[in-house]
């Protein structure tokens, strides 16, 4: 064998993920693209607000002007320092804190941040604790760097288990890693239950000598619907860390940019945040795209539209309501998790989601398994899809209900 | 200790870079950016062609004039697939084979593109074998993903030395990683030299059962002087990968956009191919960013103008001469290797790059000691200023060696 183990063994598992998608391919080609109701995919299908084209087009006017002239070139590892001024404003208004731009490093993503941070702060064996369900990539990112994830199981309600955290914290924990809003639950942590979190880290590292990193990924946290929108993460705790991206505020997630911004006053800051530049670089991102760094840095206050998401989930729930289908009431990002209704005249136990995902199919509708999440017995939704193409799958919802026996 | 042990050793190891860069900055702070001879850094001054500003133009005007959707969005892991097949017809040209699109994986330049191919194929233990001098780097990209990079020193000339090469290939050998145009030395490795590096490793897996990769870190393949270019490289071996990136031949350094091209027919294709997609996907790179592949998708025919750089390099040759330092005559990329010459009245033994390369910074000349790429004894300058720059540094030059003593 070529490749390795890891790798091979990875392959096999995200075999399913890959038959799931080559079959809907399939199915769109039968019946035609415009039949089938595509809800599997988290990729924003709202353009980038228009304020997006104009930075753009000056920036594409100015080079071809020759107006600009290195602008394509190496920068620093961690970005442009004007960048970084920039977005320390932002974040600090978001966050509660008063960061400078030394404390953010430009990212290729929120992916590519988590991994950065996960470089910088995993020794081998060390453990990064996770609410479940969750965004199952994250098992890769902390294996990566020789780390390994451990769940916890969320209360009913998608929100923390702060006693299931306590109770799996050890010396081996190096971070807690939490979502928010929250994929695939859409869930938002109160502020209540982030400040119980920092107390209880705070306490395990007072009693240990370790105090554990709070690392936020928060990709969706302007994609929020409830009134005060996402609380701030990095003034409840010191040692947190905010990974972020412009991948649903503006509709951006194939130019890959985001970033980490690191708490002042962090536990050995210099070297945390040195070792978060030495990661970027090492890991081969070097640096965050220039143009788009510079592109965002204008954009501060820009936001996608939310209540065009607004509007479809609404709609979305409208429709599973008729069709008799539970759900978790999404406070934020663009998904709707959905209990596996019982069958007619079938038990109580937990429904079979890769069951239900299939019978759904058959009615060309098409979602995830909660298996995929770590959390059998629900399916996530996705509605980054337009509004219409929601209200026409009501049909096919409530026909897929009435065979689901 | 908050951070990951290993990333806190190289951060004490990599500090005397660091250390050199700010005194970079502070020479220029405290005489003025123009009395500065900065020969340090391998960041393309010249601009990217004229044919890139137009692409980057007509791509933001279709934007702002809502021509374009969705463009901004997820794609595949591995690219596009129409730039995957754009990048094919490139690679088939250079290489002397004939790749489909699927055989090329789009890159966060050639550095993302290594991490991708090491994560893909390393085993932990698994050896990386490279020629010395090499591009330090090398060495974190190999042990990110559990591997060991192993040193063979190349010839006086700086061609490979492939009996060296031949002594330390074992079970533990994944892969030969070489690099040509080469930095620091400017070297082209000959067709004939590659043929015979072929039968080696051709005879090794034949031996023991394992064939090693030949992976080329080609990001310079276009910066070449001599006549035929560089040879291509996917023709010699089954075997073989190659990864490349825009950052020198259209001057796109920091928009981070490279491929991998892997050979039709390598062993186990299939699963290498699933291998990278998955190692792009799993490394939080995800995708390289989208504007820049279907930017450089149109670009297959350009490149910066060469003539402006082996102009440089002639000026450069010139100066080293007039001082009587000798260096390595470059083949291709933009980089003067030189030997430490002997002190005034000093021994014959290996010179003290650290040593020479202080005291050419007491005449404002800035270097990187050949102790940087495991070879000291010479120092490295970077030709990527502008042709006055280096004929003004004639004098700064020779006045040094008139001191070095």
């Amino acid at each position: 064998m070529a490749i390795a183990k890891g790798v091979k063994d990875a392959l096999s598992s995200s075999s399913m993920i890959r038959k799931m998608f080559e079959e809907g391919n399939l199915l769109r080609k039968r019946y035609g693209a415009d039949k089938v109701f595509d809800f599997s995919l988290g990729n924003p299908d709202i353009e980038p607000p228009p304020a997006f084209h104009q930075v753009f087009l000056r920036f594409a006017q100015d080079d071809a002007a020759g107006r600009s002239k290195g602008v394509h070139g190496y920068m620093s590892n961690p970005g442009f320092p004007a960048v970084r001024e920039a977005l320390a404003k932002k974040a600090s208004r978001e966050q509660g804190v008063m960061l400078e731009g030394s404390h953010i490093i430009l990212a290729v993503g929120a992916a590519g941040g988590l991994n950065v941070v996960f470089k910088t702060i995993l020794n081998s064996g060390d453990e990064v604790l996770t609410s479940r369900p969750y965004f199952m990539e994250y098992k890769g990112y902390t294996a990566n760097h020789g780390g390994v994830l451990r769940e916890v199981d969320s209360l009913p309600d998608f929100n923390l288990d702060l006693d299931g955290i306590r109770n799996r914290l050890n010396e081996k924990t190096a971070a807690v890693l939490i979502n928010s809003p929250h994929n695939p639950t859409g869930r938002v942590y109160p502020a209540a239950t982030l400040h119980a979190l920092a107390e209880i880290l705070e306490a395990h590292g007072k009693k240990t000598g370790r105090w554990p990193f709070l690392v936020a990924d928060e990709p969706y946290r302007e994609i929020v619907y409830i009134p005060g929108g996402t609380p701030p993460l990095l003034s409840v705790y010191r040692n947190s860390i905010s990974v972020t991206s412009y991948s649903k505020s503006l509709s951006l997630p194939g130019e890959r940019i985001g970033y980490i911004a690191v708490n002042p006053g962090i536990q050995d800051e210099e070297d945390l945040l040195n070792g978060l530049i030495y990661a970027t670089r090492i890991l081969g991102y070097i640096n965050a795209p220039a143009l788009m760094q510079r592109i965002v840095a204008e954009l501060t206050e820009e936001s996608v539209d939310v209540r065009v998401y607004a509007r479809r989930r609404d709609a979305f729930k409208e429709v599973l309501d008729k069709a008799g289908i539970p759900y978790a009431e999404p406070q934020g990002a663009f998904y709707l998790f959905c209990q596996v209704p019982p069958k007619k005249g079938g038990s109580n136990t937990v429904g079979d989601d890769g069951a239900f995902v299939d019978h759904l199919k058959q009615h060309l509708i098409l979602g995830v398994p909660g298996s995929g999440f770590g959390k059998p017995g629900w399916v996530r939704f996705a509605y980054c899809v337009d509004e219409t193409v929601i209200r026409t799958a009501g049909e096919a919802f409530k026909k897929a209900m009435e065979t689901w026996a």
